[in-house]
């Protein structure tokens, strides 16, 4: 009994060690240079072995870094001044991986694609929760321009090493990044997304989805 | 004579279908995917001869990709909305190549961090030259947020497929962009970069440089 339950936790170990070793992998060079038998040798596994447990280079990587795109509520519904704080302090080994494997790898652009619309989709729900008036036609493109924006200052920070982005600390995030959300955000919601001054008279004139 | 002037036409033209395809093999999988023998291919020669002709993978991007970073002055001093606009609607190869390779291959990255930094360096000269006040420590940062976004939204329009962002078209620009373009710019500059509402009461009180 007791061995039986050793084993299981030695394979899940081992498992364990195997997905850390291909988020590094595919974080390291994306998706196109990473192989099967790098990932055995940062984990200290046979290549066998990893090929046994997932498969294939493919399922690996869906285990090892698709689900980083799982979001919280937390992180759509108004949040953006934590998220891109946190953004610009450190990048997990997954999302690293998924950053690097999107431009070439059309699995990992489906994925960071999903997760955009996920997060432009929440912040869209919230905006409308909070506005008195009629939809806004504009809604989707302005949520889908924040999130943008957030992944190409994360992709400068980190995978460029633009170095001015490393100054964006909490606060130059209240100081700066407050109002600019709030330059994005449908005029007549209450400011969800920011915490900063101006937050409610940015913007321009709110138009009804038949203007368009 | 005239069988060396059509040799010489002849070269220019061969380097020129190569240059072309190399552009387009580095824009279909980035740097990691690209072969010569894939580029040869595309251009219909032989690899041996774009071997003689550029000597490495590396020094064929280095031709057919990097100086797609060259700037103009006009991209760089507040035209933020034509750059913005003519992003969302096409991508050249060079730049789509550029795009797909930076997360993977550090030459990309260099380059198109020295291009995003040479971007957002000619937008502090505008706005410095503009301003009538001290100079602002937040500039800097201010202007690597701007281009950093726009890198985002390009990469989200492109490569990934962010459906909402196709309707980022003139009119949603000057609707919605060059007011968020506003609320980065510095709060004493006139507005350079936008032609929108609410340029020049947008963004929190300005600091000295020392007050850091």
């Amino acid at each position: 009994m007791n061995e039986q339950r050793s084993r299981a936790d030695q394979r899940a170990e081992t498992s364990a060690r195997i997905v850390a070793a291909a988020q590094e992998e595919f974080a390291a060079g994306g998706w196109a240079k990473a192989t099967i038998r790098g990932i055995a040798r940062r984990a200290g596994v046979d290549p066998a072995l990893v090929m046994q447990r997932y498969g294939s280079k493919e399922k690996l990587f869906a285990a090892a870094v698709l689900p980083a795109v799982a979001l919280d509520d937390a992180d759509t519904t108004g949040h953006l001044a934590e998220v891109l704080e946190t953004r610009m302090r450190a990048l997990s080994p997954a999302t690293e991986a998924l950053l690097r494997s999107a431009p070439t790898a059309p699995e990992a652009a489906d994925a960071l694609r999903e997760y955009l619309s996920e997060r432009a989709d929440g912040l869209v729900r919230a905006w409308r929760d909070d506005a008195e008036g009629p939809e806004n036609a504009d809604d989707e493109l302005r949520a889908a321009m924040i999130v943008s924006s957030i992944l190409g200052m994360t992709i400068a920070r980190h995978l460029l090493g633009l170095d001015a982005l490393a100054r964006l600390d909490r606060d130059a995030v209240d100081r700066i990044a407050a109002p600019w959300f709030a330059a994005l955000t449908p005029p007549d919601t209450a400011g969800l997304s920011a915490s900063g001054p101006g937050q409610t008279d940015a913007g321009p004139p709110r138009r009804s989805r038949s203007a368009r």
